[in-house]
């Protein structure tokens, strides 16, 4: 990895940015005087007041640590049993990414299924069912999708309320994997309740850091009868933050003034810019549909390396030659027109 | 709990204070471009030198985001086997206060041993090791003790010394739990290494979140066999900031300047103007010597409740009639006296 | 420990002994040809009738393989919550001498108390859920005893009705590890309901192996509502029978003809001759009243290692001058005789 | 699941069969006398050179009481690292069938690979190495492999050797789950070191259970260097048998006079002439090559659902139409070709 951040904008991933400047000031204003510690504060208050405001008056918010943490303790709200199960999509970050966390601290397995463009449908979910009742098998209890998916595809509203009718009539929950549910809304055009709250999601991550937040991730509990344990297990995954004031600011602050939209809707443009960028540059493709901030391409392993030596960005597959391209709230058009511009160079040289 | 800050001070913990100037300057401060996401980054890069600085070549620093976190990840380093068990104090905070992680998350058993003021002795080690070598028994392979202990009272470094020697004759590691670990530093007139890495400490976590910091802890691996799973682990116990440097950023600048002594220097001296005041107030008496910035203290159970409706802070234990303040490092003088001012009078009401 | 057994009689665990006949020719009895595996077969349906017939309607009844594993499905049953915890006495079974499987396996918190002979009080309970509603604390969820205890000491029913009450006053259940319970209920004169059933026990371990039977142990659940996820964490827990109708067999053949009884009688007999025996031995002393087929006592150490050289026995403390001695169904009155021979002669040596 | 066996012979599987004479013989006649628990005894010392004396010098013997538990006791000698994973076919026990105990008791992640006939290829390996190194994945530590495979499948003593050299030049271990491990030397004629000792697996269960035994399987260490681990490991994992004699001596009997190899030859042959049979039966086809007392056949499901009233098989995949049936060490020629008739019936029906 490289140490010295001398590049023009790095495209490996929209953590590479910084924090927004509304975000930065929301935490200095929290900075007055003293405040009851694990979010017994009122700038915790005005968050959680905040979330009833955009999630709905069931919706009951945690501010948490990190993105890892909102997922293991939302997940393992939904798994009450040491033998149940997850459904997920085989690309799920939960299931490659959390170095095993999934496995460990929650203590289930992993059912997973492939994918095209890293979607779950309900099919994958009803024929991960037969077990069942046997107790040699795990149980599932819960499907987890993640919106924006891993590869940069949004679902609709209709697609999850279809998982989530699945998923209910099975007896199981859902919980997404929000991360960049701003980037989702944003490309579908939509508020955040739209694509949680209105179809049937119980529970799920939404995600501060990755759309100019410093550190500020939520588990919002749609299903009431979940949130009674979220103290406990919010402690107990090491995920309370003892000054929680300064987490909860960030989060108030991203959902006021539609700045989670402004940020989201932004980066997203830019990856379109991008990806429009692609159509005349010969040798290169898109992989994925680019429904967010991330781009997905396909070029020669010679442009890829030519790229690297100017832009901090990571293969995708190394092997099959493909990458991913991120942007974030902070990309601008001149960076894009500029790597676009490089890229063609590296194309036709 | 109060949700509303009315109170002149907090002196229910050192989390209740806010952000030193200092900290939320250098936070701004490295707001600057794009960074390496995950500790690749410049500031994590000075963080780590600064470390080497203060603590030694060889130790290893590694930021994560609470010390619940940092104690997790530095003790698993120490806990190879499935079948390990910790020998500390029974009022240490790994085994009273962190919601049973040490136990799931680590999956080991505490072996815990009564003591005097919170410190534990080398003969507690000795005498819990009689089960080692028996497949009936957890096998004993870590001493964790905290400095400041829970307690507020501080190993001198012969003390730890002494408890290294122990444990490494017989073949176990020493871990030191350093939510307050300048405190003891301040109160002991020394520098942060000569309580660590000058008498055998193993590994420790170094706090920088009750000194100061916004959230700012890190593990400090000074055995460097230890130090190569310190980023999985990380990782997986849902310790890892994507944007690290801002971490990073807190840490250098608490060892810049003199800030953790500073701060924390400060914080023991009110805490001991707090205790020196207690001296001619009828029905008072201090519980535990007041090394830090802690004062135990038993006073009438009237005296306490009339307190409180005005003061924030804890009953230690309410049935024994003690309390806990804590004072931080931006309690005042005034706040102190008038905290006294108002105890006297509720003494003699 | 000694590899060849060339000893008269090991008074070190009734472990040591072999099988009772009428549990071998149960096992052969049930070698008839094919049986349905996983306790589908006539066999464990058999069990299940005669435990209900013992321990009453609602009795639900599970052979599992070991004393162990009894523990851990049952206590299991009891924790549904990442953060529960257990009650229990400090020299408790699950808390000395699992090998760390109550941390590991259930991944809860062990609440110890110290007591006098290994019983714990209802007050012990009481003084142990202050942590109650705090997510900084493990929350205690089941109290758990040992009936025999492991000091070789008896609950009476009313004892036992008074924890359950207890308990259940402060929303908790009542397990009870009964690796021993037929030595209990011997020693009490009642039968195996007067312990369990009718005195409050949700849960409880029923032992057949320190009894007579070859391996063979029951999870029994009087709480209905516990039992639906026995099979699952019975099998999760390696602890299902392929071949289960040989487990069965076992248990039903001790639950026959007063089988349990009888041999739990004889041992109890044992051990009351071989502590009248101490009586008129100078320098030797009883440590814990003598109630089920376990001796404690207390003997010069010169004593004890001359009985050592011919008899297989522990010390329980070696520093203290402690051994424990153990009796079994099958120990004859002529063995402990000899036995006080031996030791008289060693003590007036 | 059939209450009442009137079957004439199950077919579902060779667990169902009862215990084969010999077995029962040892088992009465280590009823002698009183014995060291837990291991300490002539019996389990002489299953101990026994297995030196088939295994090699080296290999280090430990019985346990079920095939899961051997498989995660001894896979768990393997997964020292709390971030590890284990490399296996998609269709393997662990994946499948052990009800999450890998992830939950293990707490490691399982990498899957899809197969054909259930074998895994030195190729699978090598493509999910990828991510070592990266402290977001789980890092692969030991591949797993089934001998017999799920599928009734065997690998030959060159593939063996062929994943254990590419496993251990990526410094990986190889374990095998031998549950039906005799059946496989059995198809192979070859002895059982050939398939282990030889080609270079670390660790393994051998299985007995399936071939005749009551209850008895061992975890075999080849590799010493993971020895010391297993008296604690199978401890902990649940896994002691306190009366370990009678299953050591079960053990010992398989291993002498060829018991394994008559029993598992018998088996094999069994399903061999069940196979042979169905050539000639329309519509009847076998999916997976018949390596040993496993034939998995395809078969219209009016045939699958006429014979299932008469006997005990299993479906493999309801839907596909596939099912699986198994010989014992006690099927006979004569319960075969009654099958054959009745299957040959149902298909002309």
């Amino acid at each position: 990895m490289l140490i010295d951040p001398l590049y023009p904008k790095s495209f490996a991933s929209d953590n590479h940015a910084g924090v927004h400047p509304d975000i930065l000031e929301a935490i200095a204003t929290a900075n007055h005087g003293d405040a009851p510690a694990y979010g017994d504060d009122t700038w915790t208050s005005a968050f959680e007041e905040k979330a009833k405001a955009v999630f709905g008056p069931h919706a009951q918010a945690f501010p948490v640590l990190n993105g890892a943490g909102a997922n293991m303790v939302g997940l393992a709200l939904t798994l009450p049993r040491r033998y149940d199960a997850i459904i997920c999509a085989d690309s799920a970050h939960i299931a490659t990414h959390e170095a095993g966390a999934t496995e460990r601290l929650l203590g289930v397995k992993l059912v997973t299924a492939p994918t095209e463009h890293g979607k779950l449908r309900p099919s994958d979910i009803e024929s991960r069912l037969g077990g069942i009742g046997s107790p040699h098998e795990s149980q599932p209890t819960v499907v987890s999708v993640s919106q924006v998916t891993e590869l940069g595809t949004c679902y609709s509203p209709d697609e999850i309320a279809a998982l989530a009718d699945t998923a209910h009539a099975a007896g199981l929950r859902l919980h997404v994997d929000g991360a960049r549910l701003a980037n989702a809304a944003a490309h579908l055009g939509c508020d955040l309740r739209s694509i949680t709250t209105d179809v049937g999601v119980d529970v799920f991550s939404f995600g501060g850091t990755k759309n100019g937040a410093l550190a500020a991730e939520a588990v919002i509990v749609l299903d009431p009868s979940l949130a009674e344990a979220v103290p406990f297990l919010r402690r107990q995954s090491l995920q309370l933050a003892s000054k929680m004031r300064f987490i909860s600011a960030q989060l108030t602050a991203l959902l006021s003034n539609d700045l989670w939209h402004r940020n989201a809707h932004h980066a997203n443009q830019m990856a379109a810019r991008l990806a429009a960028g692609l159509t005349d540059i010969p040798g290169t493709s898109l992989i994925h549909p680019v429904e967010s901030n991330a781009v997905f391409a396909k070029l020669p392993h010679s442009v890829t390396e030519a790229l690297r030596r100017r832009y901090l960005f990571h293969y995708w597959n190394e092997e099959a030659g493909s990458v991913r391209w991120m942007t974030a709230f902070d990309t601008t058009p001149e960076q894009i027109d500029d790597f676009l511009d490089d890229l063609r160079k590296a194309a036709n040289a």
